[in-house]
């Protein structure tokens, strides 16, 4: 089976198109690459990329496009209403099919190395990907942004984990990391009372006493109240449990679950997972999907 | 979205692997196309292939192997345990995603078409491509196997639907169809008794006054009874629903389901329909799903 990546590389240009074009450019018409999206901010001044493919393919484009990033942008000139250190801010590596999470870390070092070897970028490993605690929180990496940085570096504990202690002129310093991928994800409930749906919004989040990788809230929208949340972590703490945890919790205050909703795109990994639960499905894998084989 | 079609044809040699190889040879490296399986059969003396992709790629590697397939089997001298009237013996298109059954048909049509114009062989359309109720059953079809059908195809009930009604010398004569995919689904019940299990299959199956596309049986293995089926059309008939209803009815005799197992590969379609039913999805598709998006 082929191994497949998620990379959503962040750069510090949301505004010239002609620019984010040629970033890009190394996403497009190539083997093992698929471009998903490209959303340019002009307000943050930053363009969120979304790739999925073959690894080594994937690596190879995004140290391309870097170098590209870090030719166009200049981030002594830069402006924006978000954070950022770099030309290309940061990187994450997450697994969708068949890899594991120590890979996508492996892929984090080989990119973070390239960045500062081929393109003098010094580069911080973030989250999974992190060489000492301090540094698995990407606020913390980037707090100071482009303009503290220099400064930054010079600091021993916050020397960069490849490249030098300086920043690159125009295009910073880049964050590379590895992490899961995030499934958003909203619960119905047949009530008017925000109150019940903030009290269970608690009873399942990590902050509340409830699962390790659910941060959840509540929201009123559309006449009803949504329990709305991140799964940080989809293999740990599963779609079904939630979802069944939710109607269990509601049954206490007379309220019923009336449908969920996936928001965005979520790996095939995490439905698979309640279709086994439910159907008692054993023998059961990703491999068994007819679509499966057609990205071999 | 990418459209996907599957293929499944039949080929009438399954002893001589180098004529198989040179067959077969139109699928591999083939944009668009992907070749999933290649078994052949030396007691029936016949290969099935099974391919999925873009189907006006697949057509078109499909017509090129027929073509070889005339030139490199003789069925004046063909012997096997299996039915057949021609070199490519059978073709069935399969609706896998963003498909609808109507777009086979035409398929059916497109290919049928071409193997008579291009290769001489006359074409008969069956199940949801038959051009008459009669010609729905492959098996009625194929009555009479290749030594009969230069008499059959002269009864003007007979007439092919493409070509003229007379055999290709060697190649005979080939069904092309579209069909449903069939989804082998099996359900373990805690129970020693194979006439319960007898008794939940009759209630399920089509048959027996159950539903309209599950053939069911049941059978002793590995210590405890299953109910085996083919869902024969997973879209009106969901997994989901056999499952439910077989939980309900394993009731009646005191009898639990403890589990259940996909044979083989099924579609992606067919989990999704499971996992919004479970947890009342809405809005939901296979677009949901990441890896989808890899196949465009």
């Amino acid at each position: 089976m082929a191994k497949i990546v998620q990379c959503v590389p962040n750069y510090s240009e949301g505004r010239d198109l002609k620019k984010i074009e040629k970033i890009v450019a190394p996403y497009k018409n190539k083997d093992g690459v698929k471009l998903l999206s490209c959303e340019p901010d002009a307000d943050y001044n930053r363009t969120v990329v979304t790739l999925i493919g073959e690894p080594v393919a994937i690596a190879g484009a995004v140290v391309e496009s870097a170098g590209i990033a870090a030719e166009l942008i200049d981030m002594t000139v830069h402006s924006g209403e978000h954070s950022r250190m770099g030309a290309l801010d940061v990187v994450p590596f997450i697994p969708i099919k068949e890899m594991e999470m120590s890979e996508c870390v492996e892929m984090a070092n080989k990119v973070g190395e390239a960045l500062a070897v081929e393109h003098g970028i010094p580069v911080f490993l973030y989250e999974e990907a992190a060489s000492r605690p301090e540094r698995v929180n990407l606020a913390k990496v980037r707090k100071g942004q482009f303009e503290g940085m220099p400064e930054k570096l010079k600091d021993p504990e916050w020397k960069p984990d490849f490249g030098k202690a300086e920043i690159h002129p125009k295009a910073g310093v880049t964050a590379v990391g590895a992490r899961m991928p995030l499934v958003a994800y909203n619960i119905d409930l047949d009530t008017s009372s925000i109150e019940v749906g903030k009290k269970i919004a608690a009873a399942i989040r990590h902050s509340g006493g409830g699962f390790r990788y659910i941060k959840a809230g509540a929201v009123e929208t559309k006449g009803i109240i949504q329990v709305t949340m991140n799964i940080t972590n989809y293999k740990k703490t599963s779609i079904y449990r939630v979802f069944e945890t939710v109607k269990m919790e509601a049954k206490r205050y007379g309220v019923s679950v009336t449908g969920s909703e996936i928001v965005g795109l979520a790996p095939m990994e995490a439905f698979v997972e309640s279709a086994e639960y439910y159907l008692g499905l054993y023998g059961f894998s990703t491999d068994k999907v007819l679509e499966t084989h057609l990205m071999d």
